[in-house]
């Protein structure tokens, strides 16, 4: 008999229809003969709301209090979630963060999971409870205070769950089947991968792919947890996340393109575009040593997340180049602010900020053995007409920044290029995939 | 500098903006040098939503987790709370029912309150905090659940951290002024009392009067709390309910009618009325040893509160009587099913159902050492051409059934009979008391 930890988000449980549907898929695989923890998140836009309520009462709701008024949220979920299988016969018990022993850092609003003691959930299975545990939430040793993991918190606590308690499988369930070769609602013949390595899961993750969260998939590879990532409308297998060592459950095959039969290993497991990052260029900086030092040391100072950095060899003034980086959109204006404050130290002539930019990666553990694999990239790209601003790349992924108007084609253009196009075109549901 | 315990009901936290207002008010409290302990219920419907969503989710929702479901309602509002109060620059903190160590026993729905162990409550006070705590909510230490008290569970939240403090006050705010020596809605001449006895307070409570809960009032009573009852809508000192040997905090008079000036201490306290009981009768019982017995073993069985019974000495036929009783309406029809399933053992002839009728009572701590009281109360009903139909009495307490249309103007009636009309109109606020 296994032990299978289940996350559904808020979508999944937004209103009383889905939550007891939600209750009988867990109890479909209780029936199955397994044990089950399951991870929920709050109902539907509930957290938005508590946000809302927040502010109207304070303008910077204190971080304590703000935790608590949101901890409430899965608080409401996995009651319903726990009545709703009662009722259908099961003995079920919700847990709060702090009674499944999730314990944290005291950073209220991003708290880091530092140990989780589940000799609760232990106690409940052996009663054979189905055990549903608030996601997103844990507590703080110390000042013994309600805490949250912040963003992909529930996710982060199914795999803390799974991890903690040994389970076979964390099923992480959103509303799209699994992970694709690429974003099915951008590319029509993107297939769905039966498995994916974590490192490339990670690198799609980190450009663009929204199903999985990049600190859920971090800390499952870091403990070893087996990711089913599914959807919660169908009963089809989803896509495998596997760490280092795991095989595919199903073929016991190692990581791999198992789905892509009678083919040989394809050098690149998916495409990813991300229409996030605006592009910076710091124009007419001195060509002299410790010029590019002085700009990463101020932008790193606002905290912004610098992911592609370019440096021409020549700008337009003699004797003078260009930078240019990209970086999440929100974190733009402040980084401008803090360039123009010191625009006579750095001595640079002016700034160019562009937010229309798109991103597009290719990501495939097999470029480690295979060399050429950006000319496909480059010429499909360019038999398209579409020009290339920016390159970068890592050990497994290459990352070119186009328009943002050209992102779309560009992915269908590049999937079909590495020979990634399905037969058949994906079934798309509505939503963001998480 | 005085630790003034102050309840908040739902009503008076509806939304963002009475929540601004309450916190306003409990800063004043605290800026006036006190320390402040806040009970607080949840949100507006907030409890009447969260148990809706359990019908929708489960027919007969698993207890345990009903109270998680409930006790999620006071967190949200007592963060908010606290929120406010910190966006003000007042140290605010709240506390769960556990956190608060609101012991319990392990009956969810209707916990009882075994032991109060307010550590973190005293550390945040010493801190200079104000304390926030939830309502209505506690934990089992043995199954370390959450539970929830039931029906006026803030009141007695409050109540209890009073005692456990060793509070000065304990203020519970509500829509009206204090308590009345009639309901201000039904007789507008009612005045506001200063002071009332615990035990008055309790025969008030227990006939219709709905400013405070028995349960509250008992336990204060029990653990020597001074309950101060008064309104959020104004800053007016409200009514004193004091218990065994308190006297009146501002004018330090032992409990009576401090507030009525120039007068002998009144017999009478206060007229309450309740509209919320029938009357059974049950016709023709075999007027021999054991029959009364017979009936009310079935009665209790059903989980009924009786109120009054009463035997007439002779019934229409001969060797037999009839027995009338008083009881919830709600009680009524179950009641009725057991009685009618008994008949033929019991041997009554016929039952009379009837949810038409009023109870008027007149408490006084007075009745102990003045007779005659009865009298003006008769008088005053036959004045008024109103019928009595049953009579009980207490030791400081005459009640009356009358028809449920006449208990309007008898309570008129006898509250001038009894000299209790103030010269003026009272206010009154929208809104039920609660």
């Amino acid at each position: 008999m296994a032990l299978i930890v289940q996350k559904f988000g808020g979508s999944s449980v937004a209103d009383a229809e889905s939550i007891k549907r939600v209750a009988k898929r867990i109890v479909d695989t209780r029936r199955a003969g397994n044990d089950v923890v399951v991870a929920v998140s709050a109902m539907g836009d509930t957290t938005d709301e508590l946000l809302d309520l927040a502010a109207q009462v304070a303008p910077i709701p204190a971080p304590r209090e703000l935790d608590m008024l949101l901890s409430s949220g899965e608080r409401i979920s996995m009651a319903l979630l726990a009545m709703a299988i009662h009722s259908m016969g099961y003995e079920a018990r919700s847990f709060t963060g702090s009674q499944a022993g999730m314990i944290t850092t005291a950073d209220h609003g991003s708290a880091r999971i530092v140990d989780v003691t589940p000799v609760r959930l232990r106690e409940a299975l052996d009663d054979g409870a189905v055990v549903i545990v608030a996601g997103f939430q844990g507590f703080n040793r110390d000042t013994r205070d309600i805490t949250t993991l912040g963003r992909g918190g529930s996710d982060t606590t199914a795999v803390a769950l799974a991890a903690a308690l040994n389970a076979d499988v964390c099923e992480i369930y959103s509303d799209v089947d699994g992970i694709f070769t690429a974003d099915p609602r951008v590319v029509p013949l993107a297939r769905k991968l039966d498995t994916v390595t974590a490192e490339e899961m990670l690198e799609l993750a980190a450009n663009g792919a929204k199903v999985l969260y990049i600190r859920a998939v971090e800390y499952a590879r870091r403990h070893g947890v087996l990711i089913h990532a599914r959807s919660s409308f169908s009963s089809n297998d989803g896509t495998y996340v596997l760490g280092e060592g795991m095989t595919d459950p199903r073929t016991s095959k190692e990581s791999g393109m198992s789905d892509v039969i009678g083919m040989e290993e394809p050098v690149v497991t998916g495409v990813a575009h991300d229409l996030s990052q605006a592009k910076i260029t710091v124009v007419g900086v001195p060509d002299v040593p410790g010029s590019a030092a002085a700009i990463f040391t101020l932008v790193a100072k606002t905290g912004a997340n610098i992911d592609m950095i370019v440096q021409n060899v020549q700008s337009a003034s003699p004797g003078r180049t260009d930078i240019s980086f990209t970086l999440p959109k929100q974190s733009a204006p402040e980084v401008l602010r803090a360039l123009t404050a010191d625009q006579e130290s750095i001595g640079y002539e002016s700034l160019v900020h562009d937010d229309q930019i798109g991103k597009l990666s290719v990501v495939g553990a097999g470029m480690r053995t295979h060399s050429g694999v950006s000319v496909t990239l480059f010429e499909a790209l360019s038999q398209a007409g579409i020009n290339i601003e920016m390159i970068s790349t890592s050990e497994i992924r290459i990352s070119v920044v186009v328009r943002g108007d050209d992102i779309n084609e560009a992915a269908r253009a590049v999937h079909s290029a590495y020979g990634l196009d399905s037969e058949i075109e994906a079934t798309v549901y509505a939503g963001t995939g998480r």
